[in-house]
């Protein structure tokens, strides 16, 4: 049986137009979980791993509103916090549509943690923002109170950023290679998972975020996937993207793609970090693929007809 | 290799005395997690468990102070939150003790849903309270609005309270078996898990506290435990307590047990529910055993030299 990775953007977990309550989290992710069960259905073996930006943004909001009530929780802590919260959502929902179709497996969720390199250059100069805007008062008081690195946000007041370092190994990982090959459906590495250091033999928690599709990448090479699959708002990659001469990607060699990065056709943050996620995995071990599509496409993708697929081959 | 589920009182996890920031919840969880560790180096498989109150309590003031910004999210909710909190710095500092002692057994925590029956009579008359205080003010737009419970509180204030059901069935049951029989410690139900209930074959999370004793030996009974430990803030169960007459408890059959639960000796919200769930464990099989007990006499009551003991022996 394959083994699959399939990394949930965020759309697949919130609509954007919605206000964000639960109910309308869970109405989402209950649409979600249907195609997922599909891919199951297919005789794939897959792990789960989701995106968390605008809910631990959240969260951290809740935790600086009330924080002269109660303290407020470090980020990394408000990362483990958003994998209970969408795991449980997940679970549940993926569970109940899998028990519908009379499949009988189990589907849970893993508290993850990911661990970083203290000395990953992103801790020098971090770019990822996180939290609230602030006022330019609010902004000089935390810089000064709490150490934060703090930006102006092209205009729109002033930001955190945390760093984004490389994730370098999945803590949990034998725990969530003793589910898959009992057949469990895991949801593991949620927002990248928690980042942590390594500091005499012992984690520590750290404000950082780490991609969640390199993370996937990771979680997919260590458990041995063939298909790491990371799904978007869009169908395709597409070069040249909202130009006259646009053009989706069907099958493309890595070298192919370098060439396509080098030329600057996928946006920092956006379509990039999955770009670079999808060739690492390629490039990890011959026969390894990825699949860049959106999730109402991803049955016909696996069957090779939609979607991107990145393969270590020259073409 | 006797299994075990130990579930951990509020006292295991936070220093009643010390602001609750994460750093000082981390140096208490730091001092449990070696006795923890004591346990599982002395040849037992363990499960672990963990109460969330004051924990949840601080997550619903925050969504609630915040509520005004972004959408407050249901109370289950918040306590899968809180069992992402609690499971990530308990599974963190637990790894990093047995690694140290060069035990190599891998930590998880799993999300967990616990199912309570939707007719329980809980739900008709809700006790526990949960969150921050209301003023009557306050607690009148909230009945309006919410629909929620609200009590008065011994002249404190007003509470809103919710139903404590009780545990019915461990829906992550299966993946927890799957962990302990590959022997990975697990940490699960935490907060006594979250409430769902059974509606049309689909699950679905309700405003409840399930205790988290009576919730422990739920998860005991059906991983087939020997043994069910429940720690708490004092060394033994104890009759006429605070009396001159007052007298620990040591080796207590069932029937003795319910006799001092019928004498009125023990606190309800406090020493009852455990001692409840001590005698329903003895009950549940020949040869089950519970010890109550504190955390740094817990083994020596494993040896038998501390502790209470409760037996389904006639003595």
């Amino acid at each position: 049986m394959k083994r699959m990775v399939i990394a949930l953007g965020g759309n697949a977990l919130q609509d954007v137009d919605s206000v964000p309550t639960a109910e309308a989290q869970l109405k989402t992710i209950k649409k979600t979980t249907k195609y997922i069960a599909n891919v199951i259905e297919a005789g794939y073996r897959v792990i789960l791993t989701h995106g968390n930006g605008p809910q631990v943004g959240r969260i951290v909001i809740q935790n600086e509103v009330a924080d002269k009530i109660t303290p407020s929780m470090p980020f990394y802590i408000c990362g483990a916090m958003s994998q209970g919260m969408i795991g449980y959502q997940l679970q549940q929902t993926l569970g109940d549509e899998l028990k519908s179709r009379g499949v009988e497996k189990q589907v849970a969720t893993i508290v993850t943690q990911v661990v970083v390199d203290k000395d990953d250059p992103g801790f020098n100069k971090p770019t990822k923002p996180i939290g609230p805007f602030y006022t330019r008062e609010e902004a000089e008081i935390l810089i000064k109170e709490k150490g934060y690195a703090i930006v102006e946000d092209s205009g729109r007041g002033y930001r955190r950023v945390v760093a984004s370092p490389d994730p370098r190994r999945i803590v949990e990982l034998e725990t969530i290679k003793t589910l898959m090959d009992n057949d469990n459906i895991v949801i593991a590495v949620g927002g990248g998972g928690v980042p942590v250091i390594e500091e005499g033999g012992k984690l520590k928690g750290v404000a950082a975020v780490i991609d969640k599709d390199l993370a996937s990448e990771k979680l997919a090479e260590s458990i041995d996937a063939d298909i790491l699959v990371i799904l978007t708002a869009v169908d395709k990659v597409f070069i040249n993207f909202g130009r006259a001469d646009e053009k989706g990607l069907d099958q493309v060699g890595v070298d192919e793609m370098k060439k396509y990065i080098e030329e600057g056709h996928f946006a920092p943050g956006s379509m990039l970090p999955k770009v670079l996620a999808g060739i690492r995995f390629a490039e990890s071990k011959p026969g390894r693929k990825t699949i860049i599509t959106s999730l109402d496409k991803v049955e016909e993708a696996l069957k090779g007809i939609g979607g991107t697929t990145i393969e270590n081959i020259r073409r």
